[in-house]
C-alpha cells in the first residue's frame, strides 16, 4: 500500500525559501524506501508577491490550499524599514488567516536540547518540553479597534476573547501530550491574578479536563514567574499550555534557552483534520542574512520532523530527528552554510535508511 | 530647613513585613545628620488583614493613605493553597487598586547588576538599563466579563485599554529619564504586528514624542523578541518603555537576568504629585519561606532608594545605592538572614555618612 503526501511549499520571503528548500531535501531523502511519496505544490505568497501582485490571500488560494494534506511554511515578513509593506499585513492577513481559516487551534513547539549542544542559558538534557500554544482566539482574535485616531482623546482597545470550547480542545490535546510523555507533567501559563475573566474560564476548562488525566500532574504558573523558571529551570518543565499571546512569547524565550532560534520548529495543527495542518520554523524571514546562503536550515528541518509525525510516520520523523541530533553533536565554532547543513542531515538520514 | 517625609507602611503578608523592617532600618541610617526625618505611620493591609478583618481596600483607608507623602510596601498575597482568599482577591482589590487610584502612571523598574555580583546570565556591568512601565491602563485595566459562565457556551473577554493621554504620559516620562542618562537610548516593546489598535497608538505617541528629544535614539522591539534579547544581550537596553502586561513579563525576566528577583526594586511613580507615590519590591510575599528570617530584603532597601531619589533626595539614595553595591560585592556563597543583610548595609551607610 502506498500513499502520497500533497504538500503545498510556501517558501515566503527572506531566508523563508532557503530553509524550506533544505526542509524539502531532506523529506525527499527520509522518505527514500518507504512507500510513502510527496508530491510538492509550490505556492507564492508573503511580501515580496504582494508587492508584485496586490495578492496578500485570496479567497482562492486559501481554497486551494485547503485541499492538500499538508503545508510547509517558510517564513515571511518585509524588511523592518520596507516603507511599502504596511506593519503586520503580512503577518495577519497571510500568516494570522491561514492558521486561523485552517482552524490550526494547536500550535505545538517542542523544546529539545540534544546531547552535545551548548547553551550559555542550560545544560544539554535538561531542556525536553513542548508548549502547547492555542491558535485561534485569545488576544489573537484580532477584536478591538479605536476611536477618535490620530487626536489627543484616541482609545484603542484590543480584545481578547476566549471562549469554553477553543479552550477546552487545545488543554484537552495537551493533556494528551502530557500522558504521552514519560515524566506526564502539565504547566498551565496564564495571568489569572489580574485578567479574571479568561484566567477563571481557563481554570474552570484545565480543572475539568485534569479530571479525565488522573496520572498527569497539573500544575499553574503566571507568565512573570514562568519567564523567570524558564531561564533559571527549564528541566521543570514538560507539557506548557496556554494561550497565543502568552504561547508567542514563552516560545520565542524557549529557543533562546534550547540553542537558539535558529533550532526551534513549529506545527500549526487542526488535529480534527477538517483543513491541513501547517509546519514552520518559529523564526522569522531575516532580511538582513537573506540570499547569502548562511540561514540555519535546522528548524525548517525540524518542522518536517513534526509534520511527518502528525501525518502518521512517526518512524520518518524519528530518523530526521535523529539525523539532526547526530549534525548537532558535531557543530563546532565554524559557521557552515545553509546548503551544507542541508546536505549533512540529509546524508545522515539516507545512511539511517531502512 | 528641615523637611519631614510622612511615609505610610504597608508591610503586608508573607515576607513582606520582614524585607520593609530592613528597608526603615536602612532609611533611618542614611537619614542621621542630614535636615530630613521621617514620621512613619504602619498600615495594615493585606491578605491577613482580609482574614481578620473583612477589608480589602476600604474608601476611607484609600484617603487617609492620600494624606501621606509616599507609601512603602512591602508584599500581598495568600498562600497558593489557600482557599479562603480568593485568588487575585488581594493583589487587584488592593494593590492594583492603589496603583490606579493613586495615578501612579509610571511604574519605574531599574536593572543593574553591580560590579562583583555573579549573574548566570550576564556578565557583571552589562547590566543598566530601566525599564518604565505603564501603570494604569492596558491590559491591566479590568475591562472585560464573561457570558454564558460555567457553561460549553461560555465566552470570557479581556479588554486591553489604551488612550493617546495615558500613553503619552508615560512615555514622556520614559523619553525624560533616557535624555539624563549617558547612552541616551529608548525602547518601545510591543506586539505591533498583532496588536494592530493598541500598536499604532502606541507607534504614533512613541514617534510624536520622540520629535522633542532629538537626542534620543529610538528603537523597538516585539515583545517576543525582547525576551530573546533579555537574556542574550541584555547589555543593548537602556531605558525601556511599554505597556503594563508587557512591563510585569519583561521586568520579571529583567529581574532574574540582574542576579535575582531579590535584588529587584520599584517605584510605583504619580509624577504628577496629585497623589503619593508608592515603593515596593518587584517580588511576592512569598508565603514558603516567610517568617524564617531569611528572605533577601535587599530589593526592598533598593526600593527605599528610588525613594528617596522621587523624593528629591537623590544624594541619600545614591548613598543607599552605593552601600547596597558594596555589600553585593562581598556577599559569598554563605547566606545571610535577612536581619544581618539590613544591618549590613545599614552600617554601610552610616558608615558613609559625615
Ligand atoms: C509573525 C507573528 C504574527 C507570529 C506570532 O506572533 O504568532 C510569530 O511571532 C510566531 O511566533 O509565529
Ligand atoms: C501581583 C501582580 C498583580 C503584580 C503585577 O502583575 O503587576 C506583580 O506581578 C508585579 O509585577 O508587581
Amino acid at each position: 500500500m502506498s500513499e502520497t503526501i500533497r504538500l503545498a511549499v510556501i517558501g515566503g520571503d527572506g531566508i523563508g525559501p532557503e530553509v524550506v528548500a533544505e526542509g524539502l531535501k531532506v523529506l525527499d531523502a527520509v522518505l527514500v524506501g518507504t512507500d510513502v511519496s510527496v508530491e510538492k505544490t509550490d505556492v507564492e505568497l508573503g511580501a515580496d508577491h504582494w508587492l508584485k501582485t496586490g495578492e496578500v490571500l485570496a479567497d482562492e488560494t486559501l481554497e486551494r490550499l485547503r485541499g492538500f494534506d499538508a503545508i510547509l511554511f517558510g517564513a515571511v515578513g518585509a524588511a523592518p524599514g520596507d516603507a511599502r509593506v504596511p506593519s503586520g499585513l503580512i503577518e495577519r492577513d497571510l500568516l494570522l488567516k491561514l492558521r486561523f481559516s485552517l482552524d490550526q487551534y494547536v500550535n505545538l513547539r517542542p523544546s529539545l536540547l540534544p546531547a552535545g549542544v551548548a547553551s550559555p542559558l542550560a545544560d544539554p538534557g535538561e531542556v525536553d518540553f513542548v508548549v502547547v500554544r492555542e491558535g485561534t482566539e485569545g488576544p489573537y482574535a484580532g477584536n478591538g479597534g479605536v476611536l477618535r485616531a490620530g487626536t489627543e482623546a484616541e482609545i484603542a482597545t484590543e480584545v481578547s476573547v476566549n471562549t469554553a470550547f477553543g479552550v477546552r480542545r487545545v488543554v484537552r490535546y495537551a493533556f494528551e501530550q502530557a500522558a504521552a510523555r514519560p515524566r506526564r507533567k502539565l504547566t498551565w501559563i496564564h495571568k489569572t491574578n489580574v485578567l479574571v475573566h479568561a484566567g477563571r474560564l481557563w481554570k474552570r476548562v484545565v480543572e475539568e479536563v485534569a479530571a479525565d488525566y488522573p496520572q498527569v500532574t497539573v500544575d499553574y504558573l503566571h507568565i512573570d514567574a514562568a519567564t523567570i523558571f524558564m531561564v533559571t529551570d527549564p528541566a521543570r518543565f514538560d507539557v506548557i499550555v496556554t494561550d497565543n499571546l502568552f504561547g508567542d512569547i514563552i516560545t520565542d524565550l524557549a529557543g533562546a534557552v534550547a540553542g537558539g532560534i535558529g533550532l526551534a520548529a513549529s506545527g500549526n495543527i487542526n488535529p480534527d483534520r477538517t483543513a491541513p495542518s501547517m509546519f514552520e520554523p518559529v523564526h522569522g524571514s531575516a532580511p538582513d542574512i537573506a540570499g547569502q546562503g548562511i540561514a540555519d536550515p535546522t528548524a525548517a528541518i525540524l518542522s518536517v520532523a513534526i509534520m511527518l509525525e502528525t501525518l502518521g510516520q512517526p518512524e520518518a520523523g524519528a530518523r530526521v530527528r535523529a539525523a539532526v541530533a547526530a549534525d548537532l553533536s558535531t557543530r563546532g565554532a565554524e559557521r557552515r552554510g545553509t546548503t551544507a547543513v542541508g546536505d549533512a542531515i540529509a546524508g545522515a538520514v539516507a545512511a539511517r535508511a531502512q
